[in-house]
């Protein structure tokens, strides 16, 4: 591997993501004094990255304290500091539990930035004996002993979180991983960036991939591609639908069989994170000359996808878009057409809150950003599809993708 | 990319991985009829492979009854059938929730033999309204309506959770996610092949990164090599720690700063997972000569992983291998040596159950596998590994891991 290869890792944004004046609107109505973060994905939220563990009953939380003035609030084990002080330290104060022995060296040779500043970190942060008593210092900190407090209940120990809800006045302690989907419905500037830098490197790779496409190769081969180039720019594959011929009508595809014939279709629908933030783009193509089966399906996926972005701006509910869909794919040449859902919110989950299906009655807001796709699956067949991310904009939406959204022809 | 390039998945094992014995041995003491597993780790327990999920709340259950001769039940939304027909039909009865629409073609074209499989499975397993309804529909076929169930609470809803305890008489719905850890820390056979397995392919690319270390090689080169040929194997890099020179001296690392200059050392400390089982086996390397300094400190640390080791088999007390490996060291030559463990259990969770360390006074048992290391981080000087993976035997151990033992010198 030569240097031009060694894979640079963005600056790592160091503030958290959170739009903290909706989260305090959402805490005021739920009169709660801040939530605590415990999922990976809100614990990014509120610091700007993810925490790994090694097990699931290895606790993280991240307190976003109602008060937008007020700084987080990050409780970890102290084996994780030194990860901290790699990626720099985030705009939070630190709450350590559970002991990890390093040794200051007797040698006392210079070091690099980052082992100083674990090292001083190690020297400054107090260490408390668990979790508990580490997030009771931290709501202690910010003048809340009490809470009342929304709690992300999906990465918590259940234990610990009973426990905490006894230590606490009645009623003190409550569910809290929808209100944190519900704040992170509209999305902040920064974390559009990330979508929008997301969706862009998804979206390279796809039309690479797009190039690769020819007789003979195999549903594997363009799938390794996604990995390999995914991960040497810094991201995380994840679902990685690549079906090509009868195989394009399967929904997820994490096995792959087949290799691409003449006349045949390939349906790329792809997953990855970058930066904690998720995209998810998907394409036809053909290869060779498209039937007129193929045409007629494409186009009427495609007419109903058209219809439904028509309808995207603020004040619309995510159920119209659905039936207005639904309707153009049946009356534009698909007559049986089904569906669940005409497309789902994306952020730091990959189905972020609010999915464009009949039974979702909310309203579109400026700054959401929603995936938007109208798929065909006719098994014994084929499959069809077009997926772009947009950002509900003031009067309507903004593309963070850009590949041209016709029927490709390789 | 080449033809030969293309990864060729290992044939998934769709038998689960399961000690039915100690599982119901478990069952039987804890008066429980049935365990339900939540978490991706413990539903490949039950079924062979995990199954991803979109978000948080979204439930998949794989349920192991204590009866060994009953057959396992698989509860999971609608739209991953398909992934089950890929990967191959689990032995389990499906039971599954959510309307996912696709349509069979009015074509009749043949189709390949996944499509047709999922095809065929979607026209004859019920469809339940959500996750609880399907969960009491197999409870009813299992015979054990009523439970007692122990159900791994780290990745169930909490709110259904609450909701199944109270469908169920008081104390039938009981926190399993500790019981899951206890059963699976005797590994069966089809775990040990895996758990070689994967310790197999990170030692060989450990030993490739070995040779690739050179004057100006960069942390992150390395780090990209053992990404690159991870996943072209099949596998999922996660904790790769590749330090060199005084960043060898922090013990998780996951940003890479550092090229390598002649004198310093490297340190290795590598985790992937092939097929759900993890890896995590670690060395050091000097580029060119080693110091005295060096040698010394290895030669220490390399003692007290010996000695670990003497003590390694049925009936020795997992603090006893503990206080046996530290004093070793600190009679080697490190006098101030401390450490929080020197190992752990490792199989479908990087840290399984029993860690050798001074709380856990549990006897290893035959069929044990842990990862035994013993290593020093000096900040401002250095750090120092050996990490090797052994199942415990009936008279001792067999090592999973072959590499050499030595300081190595590149």
């Amino acid at each position: 591997m030569s240097a031009e290869e060694v894979r640079v890792r963005p600056e790592a944004a160091l503030g958290g993501m959170a739009n903290r004046e909706r989260a305090a609107s959402v805490m005021a109505r739920e009169g709660l004094q801040a939530l605590v973060a415990t999922t990976p994905e809100n614990i990014a939220y509120v610091i700007g990255a993810p925490l790994r563990t090694t097990n699931w009953s290895m606790q993280i939380y991240a307190v976003l304290p109602k008060d937008a003035g007020a700084r987080p609030r990050l409780v970890l084990p102290t084996n994780r500091l030194g990860v901290i002080a790699q990626m720099g330290v985030p705009d939070a104060e630190l709450y350590l539990f559970s002991d990890f022995f390093v040794e200051g060296s007797p040698v006392g040779q210079p070091s690099t930035p980052d082992i100083d500043l674990f090292y001083d970190l190690l020297g400054r942060t107090a260490v408390y004996p668990g979790p508990l008593e580490a997030l009771a210092a931290a709501l202690k900190d910010l003048d809340i002993p009490q809470g009342p407090l929304g709690v992300d209940e999906m990465r918590i120990n259940p234990a610990l979180y009973a426990k905490l809800g006894e230590s606490l006045p009645a009623g003190h302690v409550r569910p809290a991983y929808g209100l944190f989907r519900e704040v992170r419905q509209v999305k902040t500037a920064a974390e559009v960036a990330r979508l929008r830098r997301s969706a862009e490197l998804n979206e390279r790779v796809e039309e690479e991939m797009i190039h690769l496409i020819a007789d003979g190769v195999h549903e594997e081969e363009l799938a390794a591609h996604y990995r390999d180039r995914i991960i040497r720019a810094g991201g995380t594959p994840a679902m990685i639908a690549v079906g090509a011929g009868p195989r394009s009508a399967l929904p997820l595809i994490e096995h792959y069989f087949h290799r691409v014939r003449p006349g045949e279709q390939v349906r790329f629908d792809l997953c990855c994170q970058l930066d904690s933030y998720w995209a998810d783009t998907g394409r036809t193509v053909v290869l060779g000359q498209p039937s007129e089966w193929q045409r007629r399906h494409f186009a009427a996926v495609r007419g109903g996808w058209e219809r439904a972005l028509e309808l995207v701006r603020p004040g619309v509910k995510a159920s119209a878009v659905f039936a207005a869909a639904v309707e153009t794919v049946q009356r534009g040449g698909i007559p049986h057409y089904r569906r669940q859902h005409v497309g789902h919110a994306i952020g730091l989950e990959l189905y972020d809150d609010i999915v464009l299906a009949p039974g979702d009655h909310r309203e579109l807001q400026e700054g959401m950003v929603f995936c938007v796709e109208v798929p065909y699956y006719e098994l014994g067949a084929g499959g069809f599809q077009i997926e772009d991310t947009v950002v509900v904009t003031k009067d309507g939406y903004e593309f963070l993708t850009h590949l041209d959204r016709k029927l490709f022809v390789q």
